[in-house]
């Protein structure tokens, strides 16, 4: 150490603090005050440096917000005033900053990059443009941001020379984190936004240990909190030492503080000159045993918060604060309801029961049932007079007889007509209650079971929601037996030839989540006609799922952002087996059986 | 040039053919009888280069249809198929091609990139890949492909030394055609998937002019034609020769092919040794003139060729041949109902006029009309005992008086749920009557007026219908006077305080198409009360243009894939003005003032 840097004491600790902030998208006033009360936190806490989410100042993703000039001035005005404040603890805001304009890797000049400022002493002191831009999934970094060019830009904190990475950059396995440490950083602070799918936290904490260990530093891994649209950012921000071993985790799916001693690494040759964000070097003294880390949340019940989570914030930063539902006695309503009374409080959540003069009584007894057990007022509409008059209103057009299906999407269709003129007379927000099973093969009806503004389980197949409501019992009665033991009506309708849920769904993973091909399905144990036919409803379906609302991502990929296909598609992963491909003599292309119904 | 390549004689031109193939993606065995067809023709053209559009083998753009092996590998073993029937003409075939895994910026490998492939004699005799990768506005190539390494790559097809790249490889002013010509390339061969908006066809004729001159080269520019999803590509191909001067322009919005002799640049001081292609040399003579272009249609023309040819192509790639929609005998209506008699016949498209009780007459009169002067049939539906019903209804939740707001949206969704009844029953695709105008402000009714599977309109303001109206009637009677002369009514609604269109659209076309700040609106004339207004409807109206079907991009920048903003979004362009940054006492942000509305 004494060769690299004579002049200074060698501390062996830094005192971090991260500030699990909530991300407020376009709230640059109100993230400004949350990043404000950390800052005074830890100064309390006679931290070395604080460390903030990913964007903490303007929200994240912004997509084409980033594009408006008035906005990014707006966060470089609201830096400023941070750095105002800032004191003796450095911060590290996650924010955008104006750079000179560059083409990456097209014809179009970026001016903004996605940054990391260092605050101290009533300046910005420092700052790191991420290098590393994901463009992938449901991440459009790289369509208006330009690319950092110092990936292995150093900062010397005191007697700490420290390196910067924001999310992406850590994910390479050879890039920023791993320049930094060759250049000399004996720690590094990593602001993210990281949104919640099934085993990312243990995907984040396998990685901060990996990066840790591969450069033997350090890692202060700092996530936000909150639903955003379809993402849910579940925190559980991470502190593991040079080896990788965890130090400290933090709760997820809620804001949350934390303070403590970061060994750091021994001090390294420099490579470069790190930027003195502060020369003021504190007392050597030992590290103090780290907090102890809240408990990890099983796989089920961290599934069951972004539900909740994404829910709440889509609908409190959409101005509502109370939903409406319709209850229909099956699973996907029951569990829809649960979540939203878990989100917004049973007293803000009203759902309607809306039978046709062919609905079971045991289906509105069982929507009863449920509101009663979840604490929310219910009412209950009959649907009769509508569907006479409806169908007596096509006579003109269609005759007095309707086939089956479109007689039962007609149904969906008028109640989705009437929860809407609900939501909007009280003023709520209407949720829609499809799953991921029927948005993918198209039997979910668009406008009806898909009507609404936000739909809590779109990424949930049915299979899961079974678990989940048994999940949730566990925790205080909320959904009935009597809603768990009723079979499924859904997939009986003779119109669409599917197997049943537990062959449906794994197929569904294995071709949308996993990416998998035709073949590789089959050879995993399925019929494949069956899989033939699935996959095709798969890739017809496209249609209505572009007009449907917005739900919580859970899984590794979804649909919407994470899963983007042309509507117009004629590829067939079957076709190529089936016709030889230079042979057709008119010269047309495969046909396409159905038009899409909505 | 005897010092660059003393071997070969001095070809003084290229004969250049160009198909401007259908776009179809997904259809790789369509699309390769579509390109076998042209390579026959160009041989018995005796040309020496057939150019093809860009991606013309799998169609364009594929979004995650790239990411799926099984596509990947059809469309190789496709190309073998093609190379296996090339002769004498060295194709450029537009296609993607397996590369080895490569990062691009961020952490993710990527396996393809979008290629031009040169077939001649039987063989695949060399790839270009593309280099720059547009991902703005509505491109997203950075998201799946890798990017080209060899912007300088050079070929030797007979005498000449040609250069080749790709759509986005133009633009720059120093990318790959830079290169190429700086290399010693005599002609650039470029394939593109270049979609429509208005004034994009001069863009594209001076661009190709701009890069002539700059390089001292012909640009042979062939783009695609056919709508596919919200886009349309309009083709309108060109040739320029070395001097930026217009040899040959393509017609728009059909499937052309051409044939011209190219003046070659002069033979350049190679820079490293091109590829060969094929060694066979031309006889020596002067090249032809070229033939007579196709008149180019004026802007109004080409907007409404996008709609037709846009509704025609989602209409039959979804498999129907015809269509339903609302008349309620207003504009919108009007032009759509028009639109679709030209895309698909006026005996393919089916108007249903839907009265509730307080329609006024004339607006029945007024659909009837529309149809007779169409020729499209016509049916009426009483809403009346509907709505009745639906009211009733919803009188034990929300009593027996809806605001009139609620009230109006109920019968426009009623009429929707009514319209896909139609459109299943019969099999036809529901065509949405919304406009930009209304899609801007959130008065278009989500599940009414934008209930279907297309919207054709939902790109064009309010304003530009009626100047759309007028050209079309000039060609033949379609769209009434009495439908042109009736007042708009959606904006006296009196729940949206909203001026009249003529200030409405300008407003829009300024923060939504040029991306301007409200100031900037504001010192361009208008009122500051009404521009706040107005772009705060537009910023809430996120939520509902998010459901909303697809329809024609005719802009430079359309709402859709064109602009990505976030719907929870606390930003409001105004809120700095009036409020300090860091000074509310109690951290909230930004107040949201009401809950979306479906």
């Amino acid at each position: 150490m004494t060769e690299t840097d004579p002049t200074s004491p060698r501390p062996e600790a830094l005192r971090v603090a991260g500030a699990q902030l909530e991300n407020v998208v376009g709230d640059i006033q109100g993230n400004c005050h949350r990043i404000l009360d950390a800052m005074r936190w830890a100064e309390g806490e006679r931290a070395d440096v604080l460390v903030l989410p990913e964007l903490a100042l303007t929200g994240y993703p912004l997509d084409d917000l980033a594009l408006r000039p008035e906005f990014v001035d707006s966060a470089l005005s609201a830096l400023s005033e941070l750095a105002r404040h800032s004191g003796r603890t450095t911060t590290v805001v996650g924010t955008i900053d104006a750079v000179r304009p560059r083409r990456g890797r097209d014809s179009r000049r970026r001016a903004v990059s996605i940054a990391a400022a260092l605050l101290s002493d009533g300046e910005v002191r420092g700052i790191y443009h991420k290098v590393l831009l994901p463009n992938y999934e449901v991440f459009d970094e790289a369509r208006n941001f330009a690319a950092g060019r110092r990936p292995s830009a150093l900062w010397r904190i005191g007697g700490t020379v420290a390196g910067v990475s924001i999310c992406e950059d850590l994910w390479s396995g050879d890039g920023p984190p791993e320049a930094q440490a060759a250049s000399g950083a004996q720690v590094l602070l990593v602001p993210n936004a990281s949104p919640f799918h099934r085993g990312k936290a243990e995907g984040r904490r396998a990685l901060a240990a990996a990066v840790a260990r591969r450069n033997g530093v350090p890692v202060v891994y700092v996530n936000c909190v909150g639903g955003q649209d379809e993402l849910v950012f579940d925190g559980g921000s991470i502190v593991v030492d040079g080896d990788g071993n965890l130090l400290f985790r933090a709760a997820q799916f809620e804001p949350a503080r934390f303070c403590l001693d970061v060994p750091l690494a021994r001090p390294r040759p420099l490579r470069g000159r790190p930027d003195v964000v502060h020369a003021r070097v504190g007392a050597l003294r030992a590290p103090e045993p780290p907090p102890a880390s809240p408990p990890q949340a099983g796989e089920l019940e961290q599934v069951w918060q972004a539900l909740v989570v994404g829910t709440r914030d889509f609908t409190h930063r959409n101005g509502a604060s109370a939903a409406v539902l319709g209850l229909s006695g099956g699973i996907d309503s029951a569990v829809t309801a649960a979540v939203a009374a878990d989100a917004l409080g049973p007293e803000n959540v009203l759902g309607i029961s809306m039978p046709s003069p062919g609905t079971p009584d045991v289906e509105v007894a069982n929507a009863r049932r449920l509101a009663a057990d979840l604490g929310i007022a219910s009412e209950i509409v009959d649907m009769a007079p509508v569907l006479t008059a409806l169908v007596a209103g096509l006579d003109s057009v269609l005759g007095d007889s309707l086939t089956e299906r479109t007689e039962e999407e007609l149904h969906a269709r008028a109640r989705g007509a009437m929860l809407l003129a609900i939501a909007d007379e009280l003023g709520r927000l209407l949720l829609a209650t499809g799953n991921k099973s029927e948005l993918s093969v198209g039997s979910a009806v668009l406008y009806g079971d898909m009507a609404g503004g936000f739909a809590p389980i779109r990424d949930c197949p049915k299979t899961l929601l079974y678990e989940l409501a048994r999940h949730r019992n566990a925790r205080g009665r909320a959904i009935p037996e009597a809603v768990l033991e009723r079979p499924p009506t859904a997939l009986n309708q003779e119109w669409l030839d599917l197997p049943p849920y537990e062959i449906l769904d794994p197929i569904v993973e294995r071709y949308v989540e996993e990416g998998g091909g035709p073949e590789g399905i089959i050879a995993a144990g399925f019929d494949r006609a069956t899989v033939r036919g699935v996959l095709q409803l798969i890739d017809d379906a496209e249609f209505e799922r572009r007009q449907a609302p917005p739900g919580v991502k859970i899984t590794a990929r979804a649909f919407g952002k994470d899963r983007r296909m042309p509507i117009a598609n004629s590829w067939r992963p079957f076709a190529a087996e089936e016709e030889e491909l230079v042979a057709s003599p008119d010269g047309t292309g495969a046909a396409i059986p159905t038009p899409p119904r909505a």
